[in-house]
């Protein structure tokens, strides 16, 4: 199945928004490192702010920890005007 | 579709290995802006690893865009005794 499908299946949002959706997912052959996904996931917003005004209440973050695959589900809902920063 | 299903389905390597995945998805609602998805891939990249020993090697990266959709997937093979660095 390509990703296309995977987020277009999701995406059931009435009226069609400017979105920005990352997927990590981080799988572990021990149960050792297990907390790399929530290393990450503040400097990866942090990446995202630099480039695009983000409001804190759009943006919706889930976290799994199975065996095998921590994962992280950020989705933001990009402003309209999508307000361009200069990269800093 | 929950998302580890998603990562389970598309990981066929036979040995299990470290692996990080990102998947990015932009969704636009015009076709401005459409460049977001190139923007972030070096910084979230360099972000990775600040975090962990990567082997440009094993970096695998795919872009698609779509008319309303850019997509970025970033596959990482992780050393296997993944000498974490310390945070910068």
């Amino acid at each position: 199945m390509s990703l296309f499908s995977f987020f277009q299946k999701r995406n059931t949002a009435p009226a069609a928004r400017e979105r920005l959706q990352i997927l990590l997912a981080h799988e572990r052959t021990n149960g050792e490192h297990s907390d790399l996904v929530n290393l990450l996931r503040e400097e990866i917003i942090q990446v995202i702010a630099r480039h695009v005004k983000v409001d804190g209440e759009k943006v919706a973050v889930k976290m799994d920890k199975g065996d095998q695959f921590s994962t992280l589900e950020v989705d933001i809902e990009l402003p309209a005007d999508l307000e361009r920063k200069k990269a800093a």
